[in-house]
């Protein structure tokens, strides 16, 4: 088998399209984000990824059918720039499977001409977080005035251990293939999913496609969650972990 | 060394055969139930399959000769579909391991001409159960009903977490290989090897097959693990995990 | 970097010649029985293997100047079956690796026609030894009186967890390609590097190669050991793990 | 993508380069005492190499642009040798990679007609030190008086477990391929990051490089490190690892 396998279910020619990723990690902030995106827009899926760097697994789904773990390519026309959205079950589980993952992605988009790339991860902070900031990192300077004009936070400092993942490698390799990128982080606590912070980054990057997502079926599940955590916080509370622990993974 | 070598004794030509794949898992429960398969019909043995994937070990055996770790092909010719069984010591040691060696098995099916495949596994509920259910899981919907119809249970949500290793994996290859399979798991605690539960997956298989296996060399083996684990209750009996601890390897 | 490079200092043409290897492994009993049969017999190296399976570490000598991690053959021309013999400052790190390495070993011994292995280990027994036993395992069943006949114990059920590593591998792979072998494994505690146990295998080696080797050196490591082990033992003795617990690796 | 990528922004004809390597390690010490030479020499950077064995991983810069974590290459024209400098984020993050990454930079070494390698690091002592030595090791005998003569400590035993990683590596696969090479170990107690041992280590190369090196900015940061041990000292202290303990890695 091969390290990747990708197979298409069609093979759309798309007009300078903008890449957006959202696969799981910190608070799934990025995964969150980026299904209820292709949901809400009622994106075309177009092609499945296959790798020997998932875990060797396949989900049972509610009809008995199997599943076998991957990431999904789906595509949406628009005015302008066209979408292309990557989702998935998981990152790749080895330093090297991230390398050859992302690496493979950034293929893809020089083959549909992709012409910038939206990366979406959380950003833990290790405690409790009322209103969601969503930082950001970019790989030309000319993209901070333009991200900051629609909302983005620039913090010296921060996320000061980097952009670790798929969201992080995209941006660099991406940098090297000569396509411009930024990610969006949401704050997050990083101790449950967060759908707060993936309305926060969804947010911002409606203003950036220009386009408008509904965002109230993640305002349900953000009050499922915040009920659940609720409940947790009056039992047992996590401690906070000291600032230099945090990882970020998105 | 070749990543995986097959070193063939016989090259049988079969009628559209069924593979059956029984490997160490949760309870030994496929690995049980497919080796007492080969033992009843004394299947013949054609293929031996070594790894670098498998661990770098040898067993001896009671004669002082030893013999590598690996897995195995055994044949039975019957009416209407031939039989394949895969058995063996061990599943790959890595995810990249677990895909290689259920690639290759897969390729091994096309050119043996596999219509369907069965794989068998222990699904842990990590308690003590006492009459065993068999899960199923599928690729095609048609199969659901088909499987119910001998006694197999779909249960929504069951297993949460899916289904890991090569019982899984062959489904998932499978299924983008365009052949038909099946993962029968049966209920197990997870904590010994449980031929009850072997038992309970030979008994729907069977039907499945439409052959008559004797089950009674497992009978007297549950008993043994009956007497040693009440013995054991008695004891110390380890904690109930939570549910959604229970990974499924099968 | 090749996964695996061989360095010849001279390509010698040997007669027929028995591969005896001899690498770090529980109570270090197969590199300490090689090595001294190295000094005392004065072979002559011929060939250095690094690898990238090897820890990336150099060695500092006495003199100042470093040494980079490898194994090493010597040669030793006799009466009838020449020698070649496999020391080593480490086994392969990975699995994968194990096998890569005992792979090219094998390819070694069909370049210069090896016509008999031995691989030389220690068979830990979790609890101190008087007078070590040298137990072993073999590829043919004819080896089996040969070796009884010259003092070596084949007790069933011993070693239980078979042969971890090169001294396993060489026998499984050795086997695959036609060239009789034999492991001979010397009862060990495995918590200390055990001259006591070595010169039980080298004494076992010496019969089966006809020749005579000092074993006096030895008997002095055996005693430094033995008079620390004394002191330990009157202070800190580790538990006796359970029988079932102990892993072999030769 | 390839295992290894460098990426060159200038391809510098040099004479008889001397290199320098100072990567993540003990104390951080050749890091340290290698970026501070780039930037007192201002060395110019002619090459970034990226690699999937290093980690995942995007740092942000302060302006919120991204940097994909590489190794770098920089590059000084001196009276005599010319002067190569290897920094970076970090070493490889498996022993396959670090021999994989090390192999790479020889080969670069070997375009560059390279004649000399010197290789810096901490020697992790597990306690305080007031006046670090620089431990030395070398490929050739030779150059054991010419280090001596420059202050160098050549201490029989010491490092006892060798020098792992990158300043072992390029030494042994340095040597392997024809180049002399010395590793400069400076002494520090391995919990922190040890500027005062960098300058020790600095100290002595510029002697061996015969250049002059302003290090008052690391007398600086010396000072800050030294204000918070002493901090730390006074509250709690790590306890003091047995000798044989201590890893090394350059």
């Amino acid at each position: 088998m091969e390290e990747i396998v990708i197979n298409y279910i069609e093979r759309p020619t798309l007009n300078q399209p903008t890449l957006v990723e959202g696969l799981p990690g910190v608070g799934n902030v990025g995964k969150l984000a980026a299904e209820h995106l292709v949901d809400q827009i009622k994106a075309t899926k177009f092609a499945e990824i296959y790798s020997k760097y998932f875990p060797p697994q396949v989900f049972v789904k509610d009809d008995g059918t199997i599943k076998l773990v991957n990431n999904e390519l789906y595509y949406h026309r628009m005015e302008g720039h066209d979408l292309v959205i990557l989702v998935g079950d998981y990152q790749g589980l080895t330093p090297d499977g991230q390398y050859a993952l992302s690496d493979f992605v950034i293929g893809i988009c020089k083959e549909l001409g992709v012409k910038r790339i939206f990366t979406l991860g959380g950003y833990g902070l290790g405690k409790m977080i009322e209103k969601p900031r969503v930082l950001g990192a970019v790989t030309e300077l000319k993209l901070v005035e333009e991200m900051k004009s629609i909302g983005v936070t620039f913090s010296k400092g921060e996320p000061g251990s980097g952009i670790v993942g798929a969201s992080g490698l995209l941006l660099g390799l991406g940098k090297n293939a000569g396509i411009e990128a930024v990610c969006l982080m949401g704050e997050t606590s990083g101790y449950f999913v967060d759908p707060k912070s993936a309305q926060a980054v969804l947010g911002i990057l409606s203003k950036a496609l220009g386009i408008t997502v509904d965002l109230s079926a993640l305002d349900e599940k953000a009050k499922q969650i915040e009920a659940l955590t609720s409940r947790l916080r009056d039992t047992e509370m996590p401690p906070e972990p000291k600032r230099e622990d945090l990882g970020y993974i998105g």
